[in-house]
């Protein structure tokens, strides 16, 4: 596309590789079982969480940045595949996938923007600050609700333990402690109900 | 779900509610045109082009308006539907409904946040401010691309002419004169290229 200024034309060829997140599928099926959810979906997802949740963060949390977080942490996953968190072979190179993919895409972009976004994505990964903090508690949040409501979804289908689902939403307890301890008694219901496996 | 205050309760109650948003398909094919968009994946989208093209906004602009905006503009369609902007039948009650879906889902939210996002999805809707007038201009912009880099798509399947593009895409003047000027560069293109039909 030629006929917009160079940094204009990176700007677009990154908005229009990005169409490619649609694709993604993740584990978690949507509310309605009808069909698994994609990255795209469920980054939209998290940003409503943020705006909508955003009193349950610590004061500091800055939720402009939280939101640039959240709509860009799964960007990676265009070349690196999406890696179901219980899936502990296929986690052993995720970082290294990730990292290549992370060069690439937003190497796409014009030097300033490829250096900000990189160093957001970089903070939600290393979860070292207030803010990534609290977009990591709620990527973790999301799925929970999903399976919650599809009675028991992923953590049935991959025989999840209550204890895997304990550690899986352990980054909730530092960026809330009130969403964790919401997070714990549905837990504990959906342990009742059976939408869990209780530890062996 | 009885395990939470009941301020968080409304909370959850709405962010399991717009699940539904990823259901609502748009005319809009993927740049693969492997299928149509739906309303979160191209939410999710314009979110992303809000802070790739934030320097293309008036000074005043504020992005985290912005992205509020342009991550909930399209809720109502969870009940009202995607009305097809060059569907002039169609469009005739659309105020209607969509102010009946706005009560009802922006509604099920504690009563300051109902307030806040009705607001903000007032705003977007009468375009009457800077903010607004950004977030309904990536809004215009983002179909635009996807019809170029399909070679034609929603303009073809409806046989729409330059001059419905060119007054569809008027609000992106307003809001950025270097993104219209790209935008009639990429029409005059898709012209020649046969993607839109000319004037008679």
């Amino acid at each position: 596309m030629n006929f917009a200024s160079a940094r204009l034309q990176q700007q677009l060829h990154f908005i229009v590789e990005i169409d490619a997140l649609k694709h993604v599928l993740r584990q978690t099926l949507l509310m309605d079982r009808s069909r698994r959810e994609n990255d795209a979906e469920h980054s939209w997802h998290l940003a409503v969480m943020a705006i909508v949740l955003a009193e349950y963060a610590e004061p500091e949390v800055n939720l402009l940045r939280v939101l640039k977080m959240v709509l860009i942490h799964d960007l990676v996953e265009i070349d690196a595949g999406d890696t179901f968190c219980y899936d502990a072979q296929a986690t052993l190179d995720q970082a290294e996938r990730e990292q290549s993919a992370a060069d690439r895409l937003f190497g796409l972009l014009p030097p300033d923007l490829n250096i900000e976004l990189r160093s957001l994505w970089d903070e939600f990964e290393t979860k070292a600050t207030p803010d990534a903090c609290f977009a990591a508690a709620l990527d973790r949040l999301q799925p929970v609700l999903h399976n919650y409501y599809t009675e028991g979804g992923t953590w049935k289908k991959a025989d999840i333990t209550v204890e895997q689902v304990r550690r899986r939403v352990a980054p909730i307890l530092k960026a809330s402690p009130l969403l964790a301890q919401f997070v714990e008694n549905l837990i504990q219901d959906a342990l009742v109900q059976g939408f869990i496996r209780p530890e062996a």
